[in-house]
């Protein structure tokens, strides 16, 4: 058969967990569902040692394997540097790739600070290539039809902003201590659960200018390892709660938990506007709900909208509405946006800057929570 | 037939709006309901002007009416005091009736500011009178299953909270002014909706210790009555954020709107504990969803318990469970513990010194908004 | 005060279980939520000793009480003869008041069959009196909605019923005989639950012409008592099954159990016309969900009613929509239907007539049970 | 590299309609998620021309394509024969991959009726070789969950089953005719989509005794083509509702419809047992809400179970629990146990001979349908 040739990128995976295999999943997928202007794959997959990394490219599908990142970053037949690897890593590996010239997928947070965050953008624009960070869940069709609802005017102008991540992985007080708990690889509730709520926020209400925090660790003491009996203090949040203002005026809650027994995928907000309402959790991802104010008396309420083909890009997974996509859906349409981006030489969404910017945000509960006073978020007001 | 007597209590009824009429429904309903120590017996209405507290004594079954609350509170056949009348005039009839020596039942708000309600709270302790404050969702039997729940440990010990009371009344910018947008009266969202939250947030979390909040006016002028083309600016909020810092070491968000479009009964909370989390909006106030964290391994989820004889005195309105409570039922039990309280010569709950501990939590609520800092509560650490 | 006299109606109520006092306390309330043509006034309460009759008068508040119907059929203070004794006498008293030209005010079943309930009927017609049976759910205002949506066209021509009515109260097999497991006082699943939704499916969905069903005992023996040892067979259903076909054309399916456990109120049902749906459950008794088909693309769904002052008579319980009735005010709306039809001398609804219609379908999806053949209703196809 | 050889096995599918591209995304998936004993080799795709074929190969990744299934059968390069195929082709290509002693993976519904289901269920028992039909909802890791809680006796002994699957993909009666309109080719809302439901109750409840079903032709004339003013009547059922009797004894309900307006995926089930409940949508896979009998008084309900790694194989698919499978993750799930029953040389399920005895079921419930009468089985009672 005469196959038009499509151009493919060399794929150098960095990690090989949770998200590494995510990710993995993600280049497999992505090439039968969407037409790509160019194709991922997977040439070689780097981890901490030879054995894992030769592992992990086999169960992975990867051509090679190897133990040395700069290695990856450096061959020839390597066109996207992917990082998965433990966050303290992101930076150098980062930079290493702006170096070289090539473009970057990270996966979040991208930096334990906004102020390594911001460097990294910055090495980013002058090196003038792709960045895309792992925001998964604003990749959700819903997440779209949620900004078209604001962006349209369907709820008038947005007025509250009540929003959570909560999950109970570290519910457990006998949780040990991992990179999670690590303030400096960007550990705790608030970075590693709060970020996404803070990226929704900005996704759906526009820049944040000022927050007010307040952090707390209610498990003071960990296992230094899982079963260990020698604990050591916890130096990062469990529980993270906020205001915020936001630049068009609106306000809004925000909150951080990993401790909230029963949760495990409490991503959830709740946007007021003048005219409407829109109601959502990842807990139903493939569901909005709906309320607009001019509805005919008697026959008011909040519509169940289902994600369908009429929710773009649902339709390449599915012709069926209410057919539902899952969590690995997600990232496939991540990675589908930076393909296509790749592709057309365009910017990536959301790349290092907006990853900086959601740092600030970040960064500035924490001084808040210190501090006890309203903090300016800073960033560029973008 | 030979009846016993059961002792009889004289009702005055000041005021015949939606909780006067509310008030009424539930003296005419409680003696059907519950073996009470003592009878509520509609004696004398009081309302601003004579026609209209005749007629409204005739469509709620009072015997007598009167444009003249004092008469009234000093009517020898009235036992209890009972103030539905506009918020102005809580305080000097409450002085009234512990002046006379009488038990008061009010509405909420109590006092437009927490001065006035601990004057309030001392005024009744002096006079050595009975005293409630309608704060009637804390007399769902959900809601008493719910602090069973925590107090009995079965969640752990709690420590975060997130409460909301939001609703749509005024989500149209061309609702006019009224007593609710009246300051001096008690008006706005956090003063006629918070104080709800805060109500419960106290019941099951215990005292706040701390506050820092935003208050926000969004429609910034307002008719001055329905249908008026002129408008004058409005001085209370219309949506309120709050950080809380509980004195057990919780912490968590408080939230009022009266803009939430689509919102009727948006009372609601999420409580997280150290082994369990229990979760309840009024919307459907007959369910409670309750997670425990020793749950078997992959039968783990929320339960969603619905009220029914085992939860007190949901069974004295109807022996089956799973049928249903509305909302004139929690104003019953209200007036039920009321009665009881009475006839025992007991305290009431909640009481002036309540409403006053509730009022600190909003002050110190408007206060953080004006001054940007984390406020103390004040109050009495109870 | 010179307070206008409005007519009053002797109520007789016949019996003090969970019925009578539902009655009684709807007697109650009613006054104080309408303006009644005719106001009930509770004299005289009938139970099966004078014990028990005195006790329950002066709980329930009735003036007096007796051992004999008939000494209270023929009370001259008498108007309504209100009948909730047990099934086996809802025939000889309702002939008597009859007899005596007295309107009848019956519980359901109104007889084991429909020959007596015809019987019934046609004594009722006799006699020209007004008549009334106790299907509550009926009188829940979403249910009114429900009515109004369809008979508008609002989901187009209806095609599909899918109705149930499933509680738990008999699913422990040691709950013992009683008059539910008795066929002589029609007992039994279907009769019991089954009515409360075929009653729904009629007033929905117009005349049912033929069924098919399928009846089955699952708890074949019972304990004679609770906690007896002995048992003996169970001659009613436990499980009940049916297919119907409407006069409309629709066809649907019919399910009634009171096995069904965790379930205490699941009288549900879905419609689906050919422009549109309906689903209801009364374990979510305020809520109506619907979906018409000619929504914006892209904003599909159901959308979720919730009671209001838009759904008449709600507003006369609470000015505020979302606040919810609950299962008492359901039986309160019974009675000023009743109290209105008594007022205004017209027919009430559902009458006498219209529980023979109820209890024919009850009788054909027996009958069709037993031979495995369709059966037609009989009934006058009304 | 030094990578381990893992057989892998040709795959020949044929068609490229919604389930053809369905198949080709769980080939590609399939190999990245699970350690197979058999890996597929996407390796040659027909359809009914060439143009279409080779498109839908380039844009499937096959390496080649043919207009010709036979010679797709007879390619030695294929050795599995995957049927996504117009339904009248089911039974041809089948037998012509029996008779070439190829494994068959074939799209339901396998034969548009029991005679030719069990002739193709007879030629693969003759052949010797794997077969698997496309019920895809029963891969669903909660539907494992379920048949788990029930074989493990958690809710007691079955006792009723109510199903249906509705959707509305034809509910305007503008939808023209098609394959679904065609009773030869297996269409119909009974055979399209209730066979799915009749999939899962086998699944769930076991084998289905006789049945007692009604079809009804809501839209009796269809266009003959999308926009087309021409009609012709249509043949085949748009609703259809049964009764059922299982081997177990206990009884249920069916009910297939593709009118059912606002319904995307409406396959659902309550199985009530004698000790508790299970209760389940598709329109949320996810989530399984189980009751059982023996809770603590005051804290009964329904648990909402969220699939998560204890559910096998969830964990395959994400680590973290509550994250969510998708439509496609089901069809992955399918070929992962067909790979795995071709790599051990096993039978796979849901096969042939299965798919015949969900037919049996369905035109038992035809044939019911025609005479009015409960209609046996048949089938081999498994």
């Amino acid at each position: 058969m005469n196959r038009p040739s499509r151009p493919e990128i060399g794929i150098g995976l960095i990690g090989s967990g949770f998200m590494g295999r995510s990710h993995a999943l993600a280049y497999r997928s992505v090439a039968g569902l969407f037409d790509l202007p160019v194709v991922p794959r997977r040439v070689l997959l780097a981890d901490m040692d030879s054995a894992t990394a030769e592992k992990a490219a086999r169960a992975l599908d990867f051509k090679r394997s190897t133990d040395d990142w700069q290695a990856l970053v450096d061959d020839p037949a390597i066109g996207l540097v992917d990082i998965t690897a433990p966050n303290r890593l992101h930076a150098p590996i980062a930079f290493a790739a702006f170096n070289a010239g090539k473009p970057v997928y990270c996966e979040k947070p991208l930096a334990p600070d906004a102020g390594q965050a911001g460097a990294m953008a910055d090495a980013a624009d002058a090196a003038g290539v792709t960045t895309m960070v792992g925001f998964n869940y604003l990749k959700n069709p819903i997440m779209a039809l949620a900004r078209e609802i604001i962006s349209g005017g369907e709820i008038g102008e947005p007025v509250s902003f009540r929003g959570i991540h909560a999950e109970d992985y570290m519910a457990d007080p006998a949780a040990p201590h991992s990179w999670r708990t690590d303030a400096a690889s960007g550990g705790g509730a608030l970075a590693d659960l709060g970020s996404h709520i803070v990226a929704l926020a900005r996704f759906l209400m526009g820049p944040i200018d000022s927050v007010q925090g307040r952090m707390r660790t209610v498990t003071q003491n960990r296992p230094i390892a899982a079963g260990a009996a020698e604990t050591s203090p916890v130096t990062v949040d469990d529980h993270t709660i906020a205001l915020a203002s936001f630049a068009s005026g609106a306000q809004g809650t925000l909150e951080a938990s990993w401790l909230a027994a029963g949760r495990t995928m409490q991503l959830a907000f709740e946007i007021t506007g003048t005219r409407g309402s829109i109601v959502f959790t990842q807990e139903r991802m493939n569901e909005l709900k709906l309320h607009v104010a001019d509805q005919r008396r008697g026959r008011r309420g909040f519509t169940t909208i289902t994600a369908g083909p009429d929710h773009e890009p649902y339709g390449a997974f599915c012709p069926a509405p209410g057919h539902q996509l899952g969590f690995n859906d997600m990232k496939t349409i991540e990675v589908r946006d930076l393909m296509t981006a790749l592709g057309n030489g365009a910017a990536a969404w959301p790349d290092f800057r907006e990853a900086w910017r959601i740092q600030c945000v970040i960064d500035a509960i924490a001084a808040s929570s210190a501090t006890g006073a309203w903090t300016s978020v800073g960033a560029d007001g973008a």
